[in-house]
């Protein structure tokens, strides 16, 4: 079994992707982001994105209602069923699902950030968690009868609501539960870089050990990034292959060694 | 088993539907309609829906592929999401699906409508048709092990291109494979009415054969009305009862008698 996880940006050759696949013989989860196409939406609709700071400096998009809304039209809806009908054209039998639907991935609703805001501290919470359970028998009833799961946000919380998370979380999540045996993480850039201002920092083969070492020596975005690839390794031996999806054949790129792969 | 068709106006009382069907031990399969939230969305976008009108003087709207994206995000996005997420939280465990996901309802995509244009007649073709077959296999699946099944637009066609279609259509063709005991329709309206004007022609009780010497005598969009009912009746015998989608127990009414039931 393999587990793709699609980037959600514009340039991500996702024809390429599911062509690929579909020369494959394997099992397959696609994870899929939308953030190109709910920002756009967003904008189209005159709906400013709400950035908060929390008290120790870190900066998060708030998702109140109307972005979990954005989120159902441009993840689940307008992303989702078009990497849906592209996966039937190629052969692909492919289900697309959000963590709402059969509770497939379930999560903890974050429980608020400290902000200020005219001199006083506020708890702000909003619609976004952690993912903490994968309805496990779902996923293999649709696998075992040949259909491809197409998955993306929402999740469902501990209440039963939408929640935003993070795909990164989702894939470490799955990988936990499904143990599979390569994990192809497609972006927007040639490989996994160390430093984005500096294209020879360009990783092409890393061991898990190196990158505990590694993420130690980094801040901010890169440490979360590094964190989150050590986590695909919780659930035991893989193969995580972080490659450019811009690519005529992003997925067989990604196999013939074009991209960073961790193992 | 019971069939229910969520029609797609403002004004249906989701919440009020779901809660009944909580309260319900059947399995169900829920139709959706979106059509005021695609308009609402299509206004926002500065997006203007085609009517064309056919050389024999049918209006239609024309399913570009901006009107499919609409559907994706309104329909099989925003408003299967929330109605999924309001089932979960009511204790149905739903699966929102299309009929692009597992190919669950195929259609056969319309020739093209002849029209005239500058003197000339051209034939247009969309993006729309009707429904042909039903995955059974993947409904039962559902079914069977508990969850429900939350459908809308787009359907799969043919060369698997994303179609749009009618919701009565798709109803009908259900019925035929899935054989429910009950149809419930919703709609904005007390009761299934003969005239739209005139309030004294709510129906509360008709035959099947009183339907079909009623066809006779009515034209255009009620004609089209009654046939989409009988349809629902080719399938064997069942209940269909048409009621009002805005009340606060809208399945509760429709089973005490309050809409418009036909046997």
């Amino acid at each position: 079994m393999f587990i793709i996880k699609i980037g959600g940006g514009k340039e991500i050759n996702i024809k390429g992707v599911i062509s690929d696949l579909a020369t494959l013989n394997e099992k397959i989860i696609i994870v899929h982001g939308a953030n190109a196409l709910r920002d756009e939406l967003a904008q189209k609709l005159n709906y400013e994105k709400k950035i908060i700071t929390s008290l120790s400096g870190y900066d998060s998009v708030f998702s109140d209602e109307k972005m979990i809304d954005l989120a159902m039209m441009a993840y689940a809806g307008l992303k989702n069923k078009r990497i849906v009908e592209l996966c039937q054209q190629k052969g692909i039998n492919a289900v697309g699902l959000s963590g709402l639907d059969g509770k497939l991935i379930q999560g903890k609703r974050n429980s608020g950030i400290k902000v200020r805001e005219g001199g006083k501290t506020l708890l702000l919470r909003d619609f976004s968690g952690k993912p903490k359970a994968i309805n496990k028998q779902l996923l293999n009833l649709l696998l075992v009868n040949g259909y491809t799961p197409v998955l993306s946000i929402p999740l469902i919380d501990e209440n039963n609501f939408a929640i935003n998370s993070e795909n990164d979380d989702i894939v470490a999540h799955l990988q936990m539960e499904m143990k599979a045996e390569k994990i192809i993480s497609l972006i927007e850039a040639p490989r996994f870089l160390l430093d984005k201002n500096d294209p020879s920092s360009l990783v092409l083969k890393i061991s898990k050990t190196e990158l505990e070492t590694m993420e130690q020596k980094v801040e901010g975005r890169m440490k979360r990034k590094i964190l989150a690839i050590r986590k695909l390794f919780d659930g035991g031996n893989t193969t995580v292959i972080i490659s450019d999806g811009r690519t005529e054949s992003p997925i067989l790129d990604a196999l013939n060694g074009k991209g960073t792969t961790i193992t």
